[in-house]
């Protein structure tokens, strides 16, 4: 039985492989992809999602997901879109009691308006924690500074999982909101391409800025109401990560949001694109949570109507 | 008697001039450099500190005082560390009671450790308010969509400089905690230079967004110290104006700290800069502010010694 395994090949499973391989440690990674793995086995490289890092050779991946299913801690990947059928398929291979399961993307399921932990808990009883934070996966493969919030109910298994996991360039720190986390890691790609289209409009700093705080703002309330804890709003989960998201286009969700900006349609963006940019469908989840949590979100909602193409971009500046 | 003037012609005085005379208002700014008086009313530009903007007509410059302090809101954009000698100037001038003034500096006076509010009440008994947030001069005069707070603790009068101030580009935010506006304002300098190191060192955008949720905690303990509302630290002059100067190379304080990121000392960075550099100076009294207060603050404490050549810039990536 492997220590650490991932499933997903995407960037960020490839960047958490990266790193957590850093040191030596032998990673299996399970990518659907037969090219994504063979690119990886063969030379070291993810040339389809992560191509610009050599990657260790300590990190081995799989096309076959039962090499990934028997390991002591599972780091989960899969977008959240695809995230319940993806542990329905783990669910078949005898996963061990004691494995534990590490949920590392970020969203709300757009039919249940289930949280990813909900839809962990519906399908398998293992013991879980949620890894979320300020993470472009280029830099955390290249092994730049980083910090990042692991949460769980259960803290000592949170302990076990940072033994495990910390390394020199990545710094964990533990909280036990695990609704929070979550909330705070979805909703903050919808917040991000609101603050892509200010940039896609040609509007300025200051314009961001006042769209960056009332999204702040926004989340906060639906953190509140879902149960979160105020003080998650500021863990690297929180707040770091909505800088990070909000300030770069290295973010597919502030790229997405200044394609928007330049008037071009969401299926014009997506087209092509292989990597799922998490906001698109979270922007849809947050409307009907709020809808059924009876909140008035007006930029949350806002941004859904310019990415349904229902509203033009340039009414975002009416709430600034 | 004038509706509005302004105290200092440089480019925050200047950008606030241009966009409250946007729409026709008379507005007298005031700057003791005779070139800046000049080149405004004559070419309507201040070549000195803005540049790249053309003001209104309606924006006239007077290196004569007294044409400024007879005004119902004199708005004050004199750096913190002259504010006080600004004010013993204006005293001498015979101020209405009526004048209602706008501070528009940020910063902590180094050798009283005084906030700008305290300074002011030392030095004159009219009334006042605060005015802060996320607000590039450049972007400001350029009538680009902008949110800001005022402060006060007379909401009347905060009302009534609201609707003088208010622009169809200026939006403008009441709350009544001067003190933690104050906070907030000065002390996002002090972590700026700390974002700005990280840049400098070539240190990607994970690490920063860590950084800044650091900066984030100690600005919201001292503000907590000094009585200030913790909701104020996510009004536009909070959260807002936090971002904003993090966030990009237009913050003199975020440039001077990728500066000092690229191993340059502070007197050659500020060499031949006519424009202050806030941050500078406020390290230094927060560092003794923190000192009063028995705080212990590793990031301000850790950006000051850094600004001070005492410490390694790479020291900073130990706090990530």
């Amino acid at each position: 039985m492997n220590e650490i395994s991932i499933i997903g090949g995407g960037a960020w499973g490839t960047a958490l492989g990266a790193v957590l391989a850093s040191d030596g440690t032998q990673i299996v990674l399970y990518a659907r992809e037969k090219d994504v793995v063979d690119s990886i086995n063969l030379s070291n490289i993810n040339k389809v999602f992560l191509p610009k890092i050599v990657l260790p050779k300590s990190l081995k991946a799989s096309d076959d997901i039962s090499s990934a299913t028997k390991a002591k801690y599972i780091l989960l990947t899969t977008p959240s879109q695809f995230f319940r059928s993806q542990l329905r398929q783990i669910s078949k291979h005898n996963v061990s009691d004691d494995s534990a399961f590490i949920i590392c993307n970020k969203g709300i399921e757009n039919e249940s308006l289930d949280l990813m932990s909900d839809i962990f808990e519906e399908s398998l009883d293992n013991p879980y924690a949620i890894l979320s934070g300020p993470t472009f996966a280029e830099e955390v493969a290249s092994l730049s500074a980083t910090s990042i919030s692991l949460a769980s109910k259960n803290l000592l298994l949170a302990e076990n999982i940072r033994t495990v996991m910390s390394r020199k360039s990545l710094s964990i720190h533990i909280n036990n909101d695990i609704i929070g986390s979550q909330i705070c890691g979805a909703v903050k790609n919808v917040v991000a391409i609101g603050c892509g289209i200010i940039r896609g409009l040609g509007h300025g700093e200051n314009s961001k800025a006042a769209i960056f705080t009332r999204g702040f703002h926004e989340i906060m309330r639906i953190n509140t109401e879902m149960g979160g804890k105020p003080e998650t709003m500021l863990e690297p989960c929180g707040l770091g990560d909505l800088i990070l998201t909000c300030s770069s286009e290295k973010s597919r969700n502030f790229s997405f949001g200044l394609a928007l900006g330049q008037n071009k349609s969401k299926d014009e963006i997506l087209q092509g694109k292989l990597a799922v940019v998490e906001g698109v469908a979270t922007s849809k989840s947050v409307i009907n949570l709020a809808k059924k949590l009876k909140l008035h979100l007006p930029l949350c909602e806002m941004i859904n109507n310019i990415v349904e193409a229902k509203t033009k971009p340039e009414e975002i500046l009416t709430l600034v």
